[in-house]
């Protein structure tokens, strides 16, 4: 007898990246993660065409992007990768797809030290949907969580914010496309960061060392700080002209193209969200400059209920319509 | 600020039955699972609308399907529920089938002992899909494998085979349906065992004490324990008499409704298919009612490389013409 068709798709492009022991080579019905003395960190987040990603987007960018919005969970939580399972509801099995799909995840699996352990392929005649349950190691108990943070604690973002709505926007061919026709360089950078996060996993262990509270920016800043906020039962002051911007970004909105309301309530940013003591920054900046990450103090902790106010350079607070981007509403 | 659309659903319908404390009540990112020196056994199963369930059927019996099937693959491989997460893509978020639906997996999450950890809820314009990645404990390098199966080792599954796919058939108006069109019980009984299978988690200690392989019928009898010869490196002989079915299942084989062949190669049937040195095939048994799970010895597994063979009263081979279900051909 030959392999069904779908064991044949598994063999073929999944089984070559599945290189850790715990997959059994996918031949098996489960996988074993070894916890190794640690907490097991579960999280789990799915991409679906037509709202995560666009339908056209470059499979390989789709397969990372899966993979990566869940390291950016553990990366926030302070776990160091141990693996992930792919569910993957496709409405045809093609090569021509496929092939340049699990190559991508397979590079990204060996970069973020996060092997494919399991999954599933099931057809569906609905949008191309990549659910990835991803697995972390911290030591017992210490997860960093969104509850924690205190009144005085720094308020600390890595990389920039905003990049991401820009390159959707782009995309979509909205007004950022216009106004930046001529600068391909910029366009492509934007649009990067929309289909391919860059999860800060390389500073886990700066955040388990030394943040009180923390989570990344996915569904963009004002909600997410809000949401951290709400769990710690705290409130909070931004100073936005902190907030780390690249250059097409700023120059965006010193052109007006777009406001800064847009950058801290879009989401995709995937980066780390953190609140530090004061006396941990220092060591904290210092971890972050060996791990390569980019950090910004934005404002600080502060004693309330009230959601976070974001100040602008004279102090006033800006009106943000909508804090951050939901799926059902 | 009043909470985000989804996080109001979550709130409202999930809060409620991750009462795990690695859940953190959903309001975190991500989960803890305790492997507690234990191997975590990781299996991850999807079920879409109109491929693995119809659409119109209850909440209540997608909730348990989607995370039965999952509880069915821990049970095969040896392993106790530990717990699960949700991956669930809907087009609208509404409460008259949300309520039933997360009311019907909390129930199933206590009868198991497999409680929600976390999840990710998406909007999709696509099909109905509910992902579940499901974990369970086994102890260290015992999990229970496909491969492992020897010669002279007894081949056994649990329940009734053939059962959901009839129950599948009444559902589309087919033969069957026609058949049964004055037994309302039966055909409730056949509908029941496709929208909700029985994972037999009761049996998981006896198969980590006692079986050299196993795994769970979800593809079809014949086609999976194909897949496990092939793991295993070896072949079987059945005795289709042997093969365990329900009363409507034996009766619409005697009046010729459906054939034998229908039946061993259909899907959904969620029972263990195992195999037993023979030495160790009475303590099995006894643990087995020990356990309230029927079993029944079905043949031998033998040497060699062929496929498994199904023989008839006669001795006579059957012929099958796809010996299991497949997503992608």
């Amino acid at each position: 007898m030959t392999a069904s068709g779908e064991d044949a798709l598994i063999a073929r492009y999944f089984k070559p990246i599945a290189t850790d022991a715990g997959a059994f080579a996918l031949d098996d019905d489960a996988a074993v993660l070894k916890a190794r003395g640690a907490d097991v960190v579960v999280t789990t987040d799915a991409i679906v065409e037509g709202v995560h990603f666009l339908p056209g987007d470059p499979p390989e960018t789709i397969a990372r992007k899966a993979l990566r919005v869940n390291l950016s969970d553990l990366a926030a939580k302070g776990a160091q990768p141990a693996g992930f399972v792919l569910t993957l509801a496709l409405r045809s099995a093609e090569d021509g797809w496929l092939k340049p799909f699990a190559a991508a995840l397979g590079e990204d699996a060996r970069t973020y030290a996060c092997p494919l352990l399991g999954g599933d392929t099931v057809s569906t005649p609905g949008p191309l949907t990549v659910s990835v349950t991803a697995f972390g190691r911290v030591p017992a108990d210490r997860m960093v969580h969104r509850r924690g943070a205190q009144p005085g604690d720094r308020v600390v973002v890595t990389g920039t914010i905003g990049d991401a709505v820009l390159g959707l926007d782009i995309l979509k061919g909205g007004a950022v496309a216009t106004a930046l026709a001529g600068d391909e360089a910029a366009r492509q950078m934007l649009i990067g960061r929309y289909r391919v996060p860059q999860p800060r996993n390389a500073l886990a262990n700066a955040v388990l060392a030394h943040a009180s509270a923390a989570m990344d920016v996915s569904d963009g800043l004002a909600g997410d700080l809000t949401k951290l906020c709400a769990a710690s039962r705290v409130s909070a002051a931004i100073h936005v002209p902190g907030v780390p911007l690249s250059r097409p970004a700023a120059a965006l909105i010193a052109s007006r193209t777009v406001g800064i309301d847009a950058l801290i309530t879009g989401g995709d940013d995937y980066e780390i969200l953190c609140t530090v003591p004061e006396a941990d920054f220092e060591a904290f900046a210092q971890d972050a400059r060996k791990a390569g990450v980019a950090i910004s103090p934005i404002g600080a902790v502060i004693a309330g209920s009230a959601a976070p106010s974001f100040l602008d350079e004279r102090g006033r607070e800006l009106a943000l319509k909508q804090r951050s981007w939901s799926h059902f509403r």
